[in-house]
């Protein structure tokens, strides 16, 4: 097996990445500059080695506590509730959230076996109970899917009787689309849920 | 600067991956065994270390010679000129040719100053002239771009006073396409080269 099919086959088992798209990248790789291509195989090798999930929200980092967690500006009485790290990503990016974060780990999904116990739920609920943070708010932002749905209305059930208040993100047209394009579903949402101008 | 960010920022590198895919795709590999991130890292240092261009074709391989350069049940007397690695393997993924390549490292573009002497063209002429191959027909595979087009031409008038059969890769209708989103120029290259039936 040569070094370049190696590198085609590791990069097509990446979501997205077809054996097309691996070939070219690998030739990207391969006429770029040697460094370049070392640069990538050195943070990998770090990614590896040094990320872990947070103690705490189960986000990624690099030490007992991810960053967020360890930053005391961050309002610990909010708390944003997502299936996974890359939604807190998605979320940070905005810079807009000033609260903290809880990863389940993905969604309730009883046909592929995934209940509340394979999820990180018994330690969100700890993180509500026993805090001193006193919780005062959950966003939860799973998924507008049906298990992502299923998932909040279980979450809202447990969580609500824990005193803080439970709120969903807004559905409705996302910015920028055309109305044309928009399906029913999320007319119905967004008719629901308008807003006095 | 955390393994994250650099993960991020090194795929963002890559032709057609921006920020948002580059954390994608470092998410699944963080999502992922930790083994996985590590082989695509240590296939990627092999690349690196080990990937040259070959001496006689300009391929990429690991010896002085590429593994279809080394192959004596390639036809010698059939020369595919390319403009890079990357087509290369594309057409070697049809396993329908027989011959030898040569890649010449781009195409002639005056207005970003790569002419003749910035391109492998020495190195073929003395491929066809000197070689014991007796080089019998040399195919112009370049893109069918104003460049690729003008790099043809140009090739074709500095090869055939040497002898071979000079060809280049029929224009036509894409296999799978719908007449109805074929443009102009191509339904006219695809009515000027009709075949009978």
């Amino acid at each position: 097996m040569s070094a370049i099919e190696d590198v085609v086959r590791e990069l097509s088992r990446l979501p997205g990445i077809g054996p097309k798209t691996a070939t070219r990248l690998t030739h990207s790789l391969m006429r770029g500059p040697k460094e370049e291509c070392l640069r990538l195989a050195r943070a990998l090798t770090s990614l590896a080695e040094r990320i872990r999930p947070c103690a705490q929200c189960g986000n990624f980092g690099e030490e007992e506590l991810c960053s967020i967690c360890r930053d005391p500006d961050r309002d610990a009485a909010l708390l944003c509730v997502v299936e996974g790290a890359f939604e807190v990503a998605s979320i940070e990016g905005t810079g807009q959230f000033p609260g903290r974060f809880h990863v389940l780990g993905g969604r309730l999904s009883p046909l592929d076996g995934v209940g509340p116990d394979e999820l990180n739920v018994a330690s969100l609920l700890a993180r509500i109970r026993d805090s001193n943070d006193a919780v005062r708010e959950v966003i939860l932002a799973t998924s507008p899917s049906v298990e992502g749905e299923a998932t909040a209305v279980y979450l809202e059930g447990v969580i609500r009787p824990l005193g803080p208040k439970v709120t969903r993100l807004a559905r409705g047209i996302p910015m920028g689309s055309d109305l044309e394009y928009v399906d029913g579903s999320t007319l119905v949402e967004a008719l629901a849920g308008r807003r006095e101008m």
